[in-house]
């Protein structure tokens, strides 16, 4: 189920010397923003690997990096296309 | 149900010339954190007062302020005492 708008952007962030992944997706309500936040961190627990998510009335911001390695693996591409496919 | 460690702070924000109240709490992993999100985000849909919430591995950051008066309103106190006692 996406409830998601049809605005929806990803970049690359440099944040803290650490590049991170980043998704917006914006929602009609804070209670959609909550059902697509639980949907990520579901994702997250199946995969065991786990972004930062910042829930907000109307959007989520997603970000996904490798904690290990201070950067970008393979994984975060991957679970960044996964929260796309959310 | 609390979930949280003995680790909890409160402080007053100034971000985006906007004061706001802030309340991070630190949980043993990334579920525990997620079920305090969903807490927080029940307490909000019921009070109709929404925060922002980053959910982290261990650690939940969760941000109340007045949007129309862009600043803090008795309602945020009372919603960051409330998210005490979740």
């Amino acid at each position: 189920m996406c409830l998601c708008n049809n605005f929806r952007t990803g970049s690359l962030l440099n944040e803290d010397k650490i590049k991170r992944l980043k998704r917006v997706l914006t929602f009609n309500n804070f209670t959609e923003a909550m059902i697509f936040t639980q949907n990520v961190a579901d994702l997250a627990e199946k995969e065991s690997h786990h972004p930062t998510i910042l829930t907000e009335w109307g959007k989520v911001t997603v970000c996904w990096w490798s904690h290990k390695i201070k950067g970008l693996h393979l994984n975060d591409f991957i679970m960044a296309a996964k929260t796309d496919q959310l």
